[in-house]
Formats: C-alpha cells, structure tokens, sequence
C-alpha cells in the first residue's frame, strides 16, 4: 500500500476498510460456474500491488464532501478501476514473438499467451458488467472513456518501441494517456457521485492526473535503478522491451553521438541476449551506469516533484480542508518517497 | 453476407441500408487523434465477415415490432456487437507460444502479439462507450453479462485444448457460451429496446441462442472439410490449436483403441510440424479423410439441423407473422446451406 503512517489514524482506518469491501467485490463479481475460470482468477489475486486507483476514487469521495462515508456506488467504481487496471497487468505480461523466443522457457506460468489473453477481457469484461449495475450510464461512460484513452497510450508506446528519437513530449503524452488518464478519472467520478460542484470535480481530476503523472515516471526511474528485491518485481522490462523512458530520452537528446552509438548498441544487446545469458545482465548494467552517472535521474525526479507539487496545488485551491484531503496530500508526497 | 435472394426484396434493401448504417458508426467510434491508431483500426476491416450479429439485432429489431424500421439504439447495439465481435477476432490471432515458435515467420502483420493484444482492447473498451450511449445502463448490462459468458467459454475451450477425452456436452457447453450467448442476446436486446412482450423477447433470444449453437457446429464442420478458397480463411486451425469439435468428439467416443491411439499420433504430428513441413500437410489431410469416410460429419450436419429447426419454431411460435420474421427463418436456413 502507498499510504502513510503520518495521516489521520481515524481516516486511514475507515479507508482500509473500505478497501477490504472492494477485494471482496472484486472477488465475489469474478466468481464464474466454471471451476477452471476460478482457478485462474485465484491465480491473480497475487497481481494485486498498491490499489492506487481505488484509493484514489476512495480518498476522492471523502475529501470532495468533508470526510462523509464512501457511498456504495463510489466501492464499486472502486472495485470497477482495479479490475480494469488488473486486466492491464494481465494483457501487459503477453508476450511478443521475439521476447517468446528467448524466454519462452520462464513464462507462461498461466498456461500461455492465449489464456492470459481471455483472462484479462474476463476482467475487463466484468468491470464493464459491475459498472452497468451503478445504473448510470453516465458513468459508464466517462469509466469507458478512460479506458479508450489508456489503450491509445499502450499502442502509442507500441508503435515507437525502439525508436531513439523519441521525445519528451510524445513521451508525456503515452504516460498521460496509458497512466495518468484513468487516475484523474478516479478522483472525478468519486466527486461526481457525491454531486459535488464542478470545480471540485475539476481540481480532483486536475490532482489524479498530475499524480498520475508523476506515479510513472518515478515507476520508469525505479524499473531502470531500483533495487529489485525492494520493488519487488523484475526491473529492466523497458529497456529489454525496447520502451525509452524519461531518463534515457533525456540522456539520448544530449547524448553526442558517439555516446549515442555506444547506448543503441547496448539496447540492442539487451533484447538480443536471453535472460539466462550473462551478456545480458551486464548490457543492463552498462545502461544503468551510464545513467546513473549523468543527471537525467535527478531530471527525472525534479518533473515528478513538479507535477506533486502542481496536483497538491489543484487539491488545496479547490476543495474544502478536511482530514481526507490532507491525505491525498500525504498520498501526493508517497509518490515521490516510495521506493516500491 | 449471410443472406439470402429469396427474402422479400424491400427488407432485404432495408436491412442493407441498415448494415452501412453500422459500418458507418463503427467507423466514426473508432477515430483516435492518433494516426498510429486510425492506421491499425484501418488495418482490421479486413476481418469484417458476415455481419452474422448485427443483422441479428437488425432483423430482431424489425421481427419485434412487425416490420417497423429499425431505432437509433438497435442500429447502435448492432454496431456494439459487431465490435465486440471483432476485438475476439483479433485476439484469437493471438498465438501461444508453441504455434509461435513455429510460424512466427508467417503472422505478425500487425507488428506482434503485444499490439494485437491491445487493439482488441480498443475495440472492447470502445463497444462499451458506444453502448453507455444508449443511455440505459440495462443494456449495457445485459451486454456485458453476454460478454462474461463469451469470455467463460473461450477459457473452457482453452482449458480442454488437446483433451482427447472431451464429451459432447461439455462442447456443447463451449459453443454456448463463446458464441450463442451473445447472438441470443443480440436477438433479445433488439426486442427490449422495442419494448416487446417478455414471450417475444425470450422466444428471440431463443431463436438466436440456437442459430449461434448451429452456426458454430457449421463453422467447425467446415474448418475440418471446408474448401479454403470458398470459405476464405485457413483451415485446420482447431486442429492445430489442439480444438476438438464435434466430428472429432463422436469419431473418438466410437473408436477402438488402435484407431484412437493412430488418431492421437495424427493430432500430435499437427501440433509438432511447421504449416510449411510437408509432413503438416499429410497429417492434416490423414485426419480429414478418416473423418470424411466416418459418419460423425452427417452427425455433426444432422445436429444443426435439429437445432435450426428449433430455432425456426421458437420464433414461429411467439413472433406475430411479418416480412422481418420470414427474414429470421431464411437466415437460419441459410446458416445449414452455407459454405463460407
């Protein structure tokens, strides 16, 4: 969990509470007749991290009416926004031809491709489902529109995998788009079910996209730095997936080129080597170091605390003092802290 | 398309119309501000087929309120499910890891597994801002409910792959949920939006649920004897994914072990062999002739027949006479004669 001991015990508590109603939403809308489709969705209860985006909707729906219990219809957006972004998780560890080639031995723990991809529309599926029965189609489709926006940003990804000339604003855009989207969604909807005025509702979108923001970059900068057994899962993906994050495309813009040369040779190293091949942990570790040593790790965490300090700004001019606001505020702050 | 000279001239052009109607708003849908989005939604039009689920909601639409033209929101839900239809195409291209290992050089047009993956999600996250349009959250629900059962039965198909031991009622279960669920549906929503009488709305949903059940065993029956140039796409592909239908399921229920252990050896070949090893070829053509000179394609035929003509007398039964319904029988006769 992202939060954070300094906050409001009161408050934090009910929010654990409440996030123990969606798990057991989220388990009860997945239960299928069929005993092999539970087995896999068993299986991915271990998918489940920090439920960043129900304890947006969550702390959204306090704070946009002074610390009022969550309403029911606002748990079950909740339990619909971690079902969508589960379903992500699940489609994102589909692999492509080539990643299959070398590493076809390690994966495929859920029976293949082919179910993981049946498995996340499943999800998706029934976050659609459970969202219907809120009963407002307007909901329905601010939630859809979200996740139009959050497909538009995996492909926008896609298509400049592997591209060195990728620029800090495309890359604002994917992030925008794959991430920081459906999170200002998150902290919108929770207001627009508690009818609270609109510039409430704006600010609270204003703050889920800035965090949102800056949730991915500080990602992008644990998955090329991070200690792994802290995160606590395998770092290095975007390199190997040939994904350039702000880091790197800030060192590639002023890289000369011959320091240029030097690193797309590395990356081509990286994803033309296996797993198991020792040439591959030491191109990993070559880019790492290469980062390390220049500033654009420092870059990268000063946009990140820009964009905490701007969405902590939104919530602060906006919505009325409570506890509950204070911790999105505490929340804002553990985006910049973590370390997992 | 499906249909059918015989039916009445002036539906049928109606029901043209209709269906450009469709082509035309899942068209509009589907435009992104990003080019590297509208290039891969351009890309899959070529998957569009028979229009098997749109012309259901369209001629349900007409049967329900004896041929009354269709409403905006049928002609949207009609758009709705072909989309859906369309995102499970482009994920069942999706390849395991063995087929990819194999024919990895031949598929891949669509630049990999990974955005294949995501552009179904496209499509899915999109049929479901299209539907909240509609502005009824029921419909929405019923849709989404249809698209669970949808993705429930691909999962169970997955789980029985290569299972020699599969019976007919758990095929049947199968069928049931990835296609004829929806296709009942289909049929039903388009009476639900007309406000028809409950008898109407479940004998319609009848009506489809069996169509799609015998639309199924047709299109297994041709994936194993179909003539590739007449039907358009490659054949054999259950037998490769490890899918056995029908003729397969009652030629080994019949078998002695010799034959069944020689049957097993052909489908292991199948799955072992490149498509461009000659040896491919010859197991494939091996199976298709013992099944050819067996009984179980008749039996397979004979099935859909009975369920075709159930079909016919659940709307024959409930559905006031009109040109529309006279278009229903023909579709589902049509579903027997076709070859493609």
């Amino acid at each position: 969990m992202l939060l954070i001991a300094q906050s409001d015990a009161a408050i934090s508590q009910r929010l654990n509470v409440d996030l123990a109603d969606v798990e057991s939403r989220f388990a009860a809308e997945l239960i299928s007749d069929l005993p092999c489709v539970n087995r896999l969705v068993t299986h991915i209860e271990r998918y489940r991290g920090k439920m960043l985006r129900p304890t947006l909707v969550l702390v959204s729906a306090m704070a946009s009416e002074v610390d009022a219990p969550t309403r029911d219809e606002q748990r079950v957006v909740a339990t619909v926004v971690e079902m969508v972004h589960m379903a992500t998780l699940v489609h994102d560890d589909i692999l492509d031809e080539a990643a299959m080639r070398r590493r076809g031995e390690t994966i495929n723990e859920l029976s293949g491709n082919e179910t993981a991809v049946m498995l996340g529309d499943y999800l998706i599926s029934h976050a659609y489902h459970l969202c219907s029965s809120v009963g407002r189609a307007d909901i329905s489709r601010t939630i859809a529109e979200a996740t139009n926006v959050v497909c538009e940003g995996e492909l926008l990804q896609l298509a400049n995998r592997n591209n060195l000339d990728l620029d800090e604003q495309t890359y604002f855009e994917i992030i925008r788009r794959k991430t920081a989207s459906l999170c200002g969604v998150c902290c919108r909807v929770a207001a627009v079910l508690n009818g609270s005025p609109r510039p409430v509702a704006d600010a609270l979108y204003g703050f889920g996209e800035k965090l949102g923001v800056a949730f991915q970059i500080v990602d992008d900068v644990l998955d090329l730095t991070g200690d792994e057994a802290t995160v606590g899962k395998t770092l290095g993906r975007d390199l190997e997936k040939g994904k350039l994050t702000l880091p790197m495309i800030r060192y590639l813009a002023d890289a000369d080129p011959t320091d240029r040369a030097a690193l797309s040779a590395m990356l081509s190293a990286l994803r033309d080597t296996g797993e198991t091949d020792p040439r591959h942990a030491e191109a990993l570790n070559r880019v790492r170091d290469r980062l390390r040593e220049s500033d654009t790790l420092a870059y990268s965490r000063q946009w990140a605390s820009r964009l905490v300090a701007g969405a902590k700004d939104s919530v602060i001019e906006h919505v009325p003092e409570s506890t509950a606001r204070q911790l999105l505020l505490d929340m804002a702050d553990a985006v910049l802290t973590r370390e997992f």
